[in-house]
């Protein structure tokens, strides 16, 4: 759509949906008491259309409620276990506090209850949400784009996201772009994250300068980009290829355990680790004390995070590949705000859908055990 | 009001509220669009008034958007450094997953941010509130009460609340029922609470029974109920009633190595400790390790709720008060749904404004620090 293209109009928007203007009209105006599936036709043909309210419409469109819903794609049990999750809303908080922006985190039992997340977001409850660890093949980013909410991704995405249950999986990757584009809400996809690849060549690079040439992987879970990134920037830089070298994980202490006593299994002749995060390392250094292993002069360790007061807290302290989570969770908040504020100004067309990714540089903290 | 009173209109709560019939019938709908100051008011002219909207209108009014708001009156920090934060969410997720409501936490900086919150309330974005560690003079009962979203209290208001900034402090406690009744949304006060007074008792009588009769007492903070409860408990009990062995702190773990600090200090003869949580035990039973001092044998030790993993993991053990934090989250997720669903129904009058508690008894847990 462009300056100069007839506007798409709201009986144009009903037609395409197969509703009323009425119908339309209050999906427009936020959806309230229109059933689930009409929202969704609605929103999907406002999407398709490239439709712009006029002018009074979009005022209440754009109506603030000053805000911002963050919803993270695992089990609240995980989202209190794990500091990583405390740290990345920290700075939310703050970020959307100084705005004066209320954080509305929406918790979940599991991946069944992300219906509901999706009718919360398109029920106009918030102006935008923040959304992170996404696992692969989670309806949520299907959910935001319906749910029409501007939106920011901690972690890259990936748009493998089975949002079109009757798609067909070969066709995924063909229209990447397009589906990025309504997944921002409107506007391309934004994100933030850390190198996650660099991160890790950072980390295997050091163990080999050490002189470790079997050095091993646990990994985390890899239908999450932040895992599958690191096993790539392993791959990119280990001398010993062998696949029993590596081992995935799940990103908690005890799938770090259970991940160590299976690679020291398979190749006791390991003698160097590279776990995917923190909380992993600290369980792989369980085990390997308690196989009475030396660190690091038998297996030099290393991970990634520099979860405080973790990393520092554990038995020898660890060396690990930091990344900022607090400033990515600051700068997530900051990008959606101000996109809103964007927003809220008068828009000629839809953006350009090209995904925009804000990507942090990592940093080796070099402590005892590698 | 009563079945044969006239009832109020619509009309009536316009003109109290000063306010056009229109803007009071938006307000009564949902209060979208209307700024925060007059649906204040209008919102406490259908308090006033005790007004009960038509049945046409009643059904927007109790339209569900099957979400339920969780306030914590603590900055996020302390939220997540806390697990009783994390084991009471646990259980109103489990609950409000189970009845397919979304749990919508409103995460804060600080006091400051509550009028935010209250805001966020108003808009009708929820459904209801669960809110829970009040602290004295925090307006957030009386923002909730503005807000007229019915409420489920976790642990006994105090409401001497400061609701009303030009209320005289003097009358604070003269009304209390009239408050109360307002603060559960039209209903009265209901809140979920452990026995703290009951379970207070039961530590310092097994102290006393081992023979201690130098009991000290690490208080929580005094203007939270649960504290101050717990404190009159130990009061009822102890059999040195000397002051300087109460010493108020802050239910954390540095705060409970600060208070044992200044006891030993003040009371270097001391043989017991009651701690009113299991994390400022935790605190003192490591300053009293660095003062050489053995416990139980020359001070025994007794904490307050069993959090684990930290009552089973101190050294050595500790004994302490059981109090079941997951299941008081699921109570209150319980009885708030079970008052939404009453409200659905038709109503003739205000409640009775009586509070209604439900007092979950505790148990002591006995290892090896009492």
């Amino acid at each position: 759509m462009t300056d100069t293209a007839p506007r798409p109009t709201l009986e144009a928007v009903a037609a395409r949906a197969g509703v009323s203007r009425a119908t339309a009209s209050r999906v427009v105006n936020g959806g309230d008491g229109v059933r689930e599936p009409l929202v969704e036709r609605v929103r999907r043909a406002v999407d398709e259309l490239g439709y712009v309210p006029n002018q009074a419409a979009r005022s209440l469109v754009t109506r603030r409620h000053d805000a911002v819903a963050v919803v993270i794609a695992e089990p609240e049990t995980r989202v209190f276990a794990d500091p990583f999750f405390a740290l990345q809303l920290r700075g939310i908080s703050k970020e959307l506090t100084a705005h004066d922006n209320q954080l509305v985190l929406l918790l979940t039992e599991g991946r069944d209850d992300h219906a509901r997340v999706g009718r919360y977001l398109a029920g106009g409850h918030v102006d935008g949400a923040l959304v992170f660890s996404l696992h692969l093949d989670d309806p949520l980013p299907g959910l935001i784009r319906r749910a029409g909410v501007p939106t920011v991704f901690g972690g890259r995405p990936d748009w493998s996201d089975g949002e079109d249950g009757d798609r067909d999986p070969a066709a995924r990757d063909t229209d990447a772009a397009d589906r990025g584009e309504g997944a921002g809400g409107g506007g391309g996809v934004m994100y933030v994250d850390s190198d996650n690849r660099d991160g890790a060549r950072t980390a295997v690079r050091h163990l080999v300068g050490l002189g470790r040439t079997r050095v091993a992987h646990i990994t985390g879970p890899l239908d999450q980009t932040s895992a599958a990134d690191r096993l790539d920037g392993f791959r990119d830089v280990r001398v010993d290829a062998d696949p029993r070298l590596v081992e995935e994980s799940d990103f908690t202490p005890a799938g770090g355990e259970r991940a160590m006593r299976e690679l020291l299994d398979r190749r006791p002749d390991l003698n160097a680790v590279f776990a995917a995060n923190d909380l992993s390392a600290a369980g792989a250094l369980r085990v390997l004390r308690e196989r009475g292993l030396r660190v690091p002069q038998d297996v030099a360790v290393i991970g990634f995070d520099d979860m405080l007061p973790v990393a520092d807290q554990t038995d020898p302290p660890l060396t690990t590949v930091r990344q900022d989570i607090e400033e990515m969770g600051r700068l997530m908040a900051r990008l959606l705000l101000s996109r809103l504020d964007h927003r809220a100004t008068p828009a000629h067309g839809a953006d350009t859908g090209t995904p925009a990714g804000v990507i942090l540089p990592t940093t080796l903290i070099r402590r005892a055990s590698a």
